[in-house]
């Protein structure tokens, strides 16, 4: 599955829909409860919280999942190519953080 | 680019690193991080707050491609296949998700 | 109530557990998770989403609140005295900030 | 410094401004804003980063004092009485959780 497919994907899904995108803000809102749902996981299976009953605590790949998806609703909503960017992320990373943090021997 | 060739590229530059990947709630603490900057960006660029001087406000793209980072590392640490878990997030939103908001006429 | 109480308050219901206050990151997931909920109940009532049957909607004063327990949480497991910080925020905002946004006639 | 003081205090400082308040969601990324700058401080101090030069590590009291200024925002703009839900939280806490986590032999 390649960004360029995905950000077609929710092209596709949302498009469905009036309005196709929500404004930019709601969507921060969205990525914002799927990482308090991450939070909420960690704490419970890495952290001091003991799981609620009828809770399923394993469900960290969904939630990366779904913070994926608010992604590719902000990219669409505002032009961004994914693609695009992660390779300047990548190259960013290789080039400029490659001294950042300790090696390996 | 796609999501398997993205969790590859990050498992080669933090195999440079030991540990190769930082703890879960420290990675969590790094999107958050990143979720801060794209708050910082949208409260610029489309709500109340004037852009500092030097400060450039043009960065989204590269905000969610540094938050599909710690994505990636996250997904990795767990070993979270990421192809896997977005098929699933995508059937469910066609199917659960198709009725939950308005429909175009 | 003031912060002073409110820190004592936090002080005496964690000193019954062991350990008393989870770690710092730990307690930043925790605000994430009260982060999550008031983006949830901001994008029912004030956005595009529609409430699910059974959820109450009514509840940001709660989740304010124990987003403020959690701030006290890390204040005192850090030996911070948010009397004294509230002070300055206070201060900065009356001299620093007062220029930031638009005035009114 | 109480929490009537602090709602009150913020209700002076925005009172210049015209709108006094930012609309829900603004308050709400300026949180994240917070939260990521408290992520950011964590990560340098009992996490994996490395402080960038110039850069003051010591300033988590700050950061939760602002996140707390953001709190008495929405609060203010909402109509909410922080007292009367701090002392719900504190009801709830001593109540329902306080069998929730390991109590001290």
């Amino acid at each position: 599955m390649s960004l360029k497919d995905i950000q077609a994907q929710v092209d596709e899904w949302t498009s469905q829909f009036t309005p196709q995108y929500w404004k930019q803000h709601e969507i921060l809102a969205q990525m914002q409860e799927e990482l308090g749902e991450i939070g909420r996981i960690l704490n419970r299976v890495y952290g001091p919280k003991p799981p609620k009953e009828g809770e399923t605590i394993n469900e960290l790949g969904n939630e990366l999942s779904d913070l994926l998806f608010a992604i590719a609703c902000m990219a669409n909503r505002e032009g961004i190519d994914l693609d695009k960017e992660w390779e300047k992320t990548n190259e960013k990373k290789f080039k400029r953080d490659s001294k950042r943090f300790e090696k390996k021997e």
